[in-house]
């Protein structure tokens, strides 16, 4: 790396791995919420595995981000983008960890029958998904628009996320003997709620790496 | 910032602005679980205000970092400091934001009386405050052994978080209207447990500054 263009190969060769990263994340939360749907226990499992490799993507990208600000003094623009990836990693590094708890859920209620068949949980996790595909074309396009709509999607999961609050609770206040596992589920869902805010994140980095500006997409 | 010295008087006062917030981040929490206790409006309003204030220092401490990293291309051991710096800005402010949550679950039981009197979730309230102070001063005096010391407190406050759960659940067996509420208590248990784990990830990084070496507290 000792010219210019070297530099913006490594810098196009760490969003790369920014994006492989992503990929990663979305099938954690895909994974997790199907495992909780099906009480699946290998897939469970195999969410919580899979959860070191993100953790090790974290750090590689990390070091080389630093590496790179230290090695080549990038302009205001490229400090911008390189600053946008360390701050994308750890949110998505969050949202893997959020999957790995529900992850653990579905392991705990795996013996169980489930109190109800789950359809809102799933159709969070949907969203939240296809918020993260939008999160990830907006970094990789430059699109701030793109990202712009993500606070559209977030008002609708944290809409549902409300419903299905309000819903757990009175299955709970009319049948106490659902207690232990919707107090579960309402974890599930605040976790998902919470994987749609690290997305708008994403979305409020990609703004910022394009137009220098610091937006709040979570309002 | 022409010279080395120069530089490290930039990183030391980098590290003081690190210090300030977390000392304002440290106020948050124990203010945000007096106001619960208390259902003190005010106080919790006070702790939702106060937060801007903590966005803004991760911004600016952040930018600082980046800047120092490009402008003077430091060597390994400086490079993991600033590294370690952004690193514990995020853990400080997702803390704060824990803070906030806890403040609105104060706001929302404004008008209510309190299911049970609160003890135990104070209790953890204060570990994590403890917690911070020691991962604040393992930080500032370089001690690997003594960040290395939270993970036993993170063991009490894991500890003491499974029994506050097992005693909500029970009171909302025994008791239907006690649900609505206790659901809330149990969310805030849960982000005083997420505190105390974002206090590990900042000894974690402690040790990585002092030796290099990417050591799990929170097993």
């Amino acid at each position: 790396m000792d010219t210019r263009s070297g530099f913006h190969e490594e810098l196009e060769s760490l969003e790369q791995s920014l994006l492989a990263m992503g990929g990663l994340v979305s099938q954690a939360v895909r994974d997790s919420v199907t495992a909780l749907k099906e009480l699946n226990q290998p897939l469970a499992e195999q969410v919580i595995e899979r959860d070191d490799q993100l953790d090790d993507m974290q750090v590689e990208i990390e070091n080389r981000c630093l590496r790179l600000i230290a090695l080549q003094q990038p302009m205001a623009g490229d400090l911008r983008t390189i600053g946008t990836v360390l701050k994308m990693v750890t949110d998505l590094e969050r949202m893997g960890d959020h999957a790995v708890d529900i992850a653990r859920t579905a392991l705990k209620l795996s013996g169980e029958t489930l109190i109800k068949p789950l359809i809102d949980i799933p159709r969070l996790g949907e969203i939240a998904q296809e918020m993260l595909g939008i999160g990830l074309r907006a970094f990789v396009d430059r699109d701030a628009e793109l990202a712009q709509t993500l606070a559209d999607r977030d008002d609708d999961v944290d809409h549902l996320y409300s419903q299905i609050f309000r819903e757990l609770l009175v299955l709970m206040i009319e049948d106490p003997s659902t207690i232990r596992q919707a107090t579960q589920l309402l974890f599930v869902a605040q976790s998902l709620e919470r994987v749609a805010d690290h997305i708008t994140n994403i979305g409020e980095w990609t703004i910022y790496m394009v137009t220098g500006e610091r937006r709040d997409l979570n309002l």
